[in-house]
């Protein structure tokens, strides 16, 4: 049975396979760096040669504003058989800080049953999965579907040059439904398929007082400190009940039925998983909610990064000139990034003190999506999934934000499948990101199966 | 007659005076710095050699924990005349951000009347003018006094080792009144003496929460992020009315007398100086007092750094593990910076919430301190600066710290009299920091009338 033979061919080139996403985990292709505009060239390349060597057509890198997104298709099932557009993105987040790696993130190192190295989980190690399942299944003869595969170089900064693209190219990439490989499993037992993702609205806050630096002694106490100010600000964005103060935040947020907070409830995340998982000392978060709810179908306001003058070694009384903040909000349905934004301006205008200038930066952006688990492929997935971890998937409400979901929706009119085999603990965004190798075998025959179950 | 004469080598001698200044500005001797131990030894030995050829006795560089403390005397003025123990420091405060600077920090560069480079006020160019009165005095014969030369290389960190160094020389130090020419002018033509300083509790706070950075989207609402907290934390730091929270931070705060509210009214120091010297959009302070008595006679507490997670170009969607604050506050007349630290735990521990973790990390500290305008050595001066600038000094309360003033009360006994040539917009611990050449000068022909006064 060629099913089996494909498996089979899985594991017989397990090594090649591990070796081939080395080399592509190896390109440090870091989207948010201008630096990297070489590397993130050669990780496109890379993946293109792949797709050219499956025997894909078409194939080409499409240039961008920014990063080039990589295309290919292969049609041979005929206009008959169903169409599957698989997304991935090549690129990874920064490195920072590079002093808690304890290897370098661009030379992967197999250290146990992981392979260490910035990109192996989220999500360079899904696409190489995805490929090297497609190539199991041509190994025994030909694919049961076609196949159109689109991976982006933009994908942790937003992906600011997708929707553009989606939209002339819209016949191009028209199909029956998306596989995204680029969400996870929340325990290396459960298999997860992801029913909702969260938006995202990124901003750069930045707060100014006088017009240099000044000596802390000699002006301290007339002037409102930068530093303080922002702090001040921050502190109001959320209430006492740490709900987000941003004027009209909650207004459309679509509230969960009681039907999915019992469904939800049976994740078994409770909030020993996530002391486990981040080692906080207490969880905390919107009251009224559970700590899966929260996660998965509340929206939250981070803050990312602060900076404000002197952070060396030592000390030095200096009143800054000016304080940044890097701050998101997660958005959940039915949420506008654009409303989102207004609604931070408005905040500011209404909270931020005349002793002090500011500014907000909008950066990247996205709606959140959600769709029906009795999709036909998400069928097929579930039931590739029981194949091979010999347990029904669970169906998750993700916390974290794929843009390209909603845009493929409102573009493509098209839904998309959402699982992946990466672990809570790969420590993706994170130093010494890894993959847990038996889990990529594992994710490997999976997709395999799905491949088949589509026929 | 010697005064002229001595004030007439002075002018004849400028050249070669700046350009000796420009030799000890040309050495970056950052204290806080552990790279700059070379120029350290470099500055404190070009300190020693100007007093070696000006005959100065006994010129050592005393090794202490960290930078070495230059001394020398001329005693040769006898027993019965008074000696003044002459204070400087040859360190300087850390040169970021570099970028700002309009020429190398170290590369000093005469740019109209001021000369530019970091220290060239605060104080390389004092401890310069010093030395130089008391050449061109001794050009003219003997000194009428005899003088003991401290310079020390740890101001700008806190003074740590100075005030053990005072105890354990008490003797070799003996004298009647000490010379502190580390304080400035109000404007350039208002000569000024300060008869009280602020003393300083400086910390640095972290605050802890996941054990490694976090994805914000897996799992942004179910931990507290630091950075939030730690804004949190620090907007509590001050009330409604500006007043500092820390528990007891006024309870020993010496009360402005209805006395010296006056005088201090008549420094002409109004909010629209402050404006303009800082560029900031509006004032802002303690409800109830002065800008001038803000800075001169209320303790304040600011924030001289921050630092959280991600801070480069672009966006990462991270929860960074731990955030960082560096703040100090400024002490008045009778608070114990002991109790202040005390005051910062206790604040910490009655407002850090239990979903994170902190530290509390005493930095450098020192006290206050405030002394008779009658001093005989005040007068002295006093009619000195009248001599050169031809007006009458003002009497200030100094915003700044210099706990040395404090610890010769307390160690050896005396008074300091406090003044300087330097000017508000110096730049002093900022980019650019520089020196008004003519107001130098007639520092220097001041502190020879000073001499010539004491006799």
């Amino acid at each position: 049975m060629s099913l089996d033979q494909a498996l089979a061919y899985a594991k017989t080139n397990h090594a090649r396979f591990l070796n081939e996403l080395i080399q592509l985990v190896s390109i440090p292709s870091i989207s948010t760096n201008a630096e990297k505009k070489a590397a993130m060239l050669q990780a496109a390349d890379f993946i293109a040669r792949q797709l050219q060597q499956l025997g894909f057509q078409n194939v080409r890198a499409f240039p961008t504003a920014l990063h080039p997104i990589v295309y290919g298709e292969r049609m041979d099932a005929g206009p008959d058989a169903q169409t599957i557009l698989v997304y991935g993105h090549y690129d990874v987040q920064p490195t920072d800080p590079e002093d808690l790696w304890v290897s370098d993130p661009f030379s992967p190192e197999i250290r146990g049953d992981y392979l260490y190295g910035r990109g192996s989980s989220d999500m360079k190690g899904q696409v190489i999965a995805s490929i090297k399942a497609i190539e199991s299944v041509l190994s025994q003869g030909s694919l049961p579907v076609n196949i159109k595969f689109l991976v982006e170089g933009e994908e942790e900064i937003g992906s600011p040059n997708l929707s553009s693209f989606l939209i002339e190219h819209a016949s191009m990439l028209k199909c029956d439904v998306a596989l995204n490989p680029d969400s996870g499993m929340i325990s290396p037992n459960a298999p997860t398929i992801v029913y909702a993702l969260r938006g995202l609205a990124y901003f750069e806050i930045r707060v100014f007082g006088p017009d240099h630096d000044l000596h802390s002694g000699v002006f301290g106490g007339v002037i409102h400190n930068p530093a303080q100010a922002l702090c001040e600000i921050i502190a109001r964005m959320h209430d006492s009940q740490n709900r987000v103060t941003l004027p009209g935040f909650y207004d459309h947020v679509l509230d969960l039925s009681s039907e999915e907070r019992a469904q939800l409830a049976r994740l078994h995340m409770d909030d020993q998983y996530y002391l486990d998982q981040t080692g906080s000392p207490t969880v905390w978060g919107e009251e009224g909610f559970t700590s899966t709810e929260r996660i998965g179908a509340r929206p939250t306001l981070e803050v990312h990064g602060l900076y404000s003058g002197f952070t060396g070694q030592g000390s030095k009384t200096v009143i800054p000139a000016w304080a940044m903040a890097k701050i998101s909000t997660r958005l959940v349905p039915n949420q506008d990034p654009e409303d989102v934004r207004n609604g931070m301006v408005a905040f500011m205008q209404q909270h931020a003190p005349k002793s002090i200038r500011w500014e907000v930066i909008p950066m990247q952006g996205g709606f959140a999506s959600i769709s029906d688990i009795k999709l036909p492929a998400t069928v097929a997935l579930a039931k590739a999934l029981e194949s091979v971890w010999g347990i029904a998937p669970v169906y998750k409400r993700e916390g974290g934000s794929v843009p390209v979901v909603a845009d493929m929706q409102k573009y493509l009119g098209i839904d998309s499948v959402i699982t992946g085999f990466g672990l809570p603990d790969d420590n993706i965004h994170s130093p010494n990101e890894r993959l847990h190798l038996p889990n990529w075998e594992r994710g490997i025959q999976a997709l395999i199966h799905f491949l088949f179950n589509l026929a």
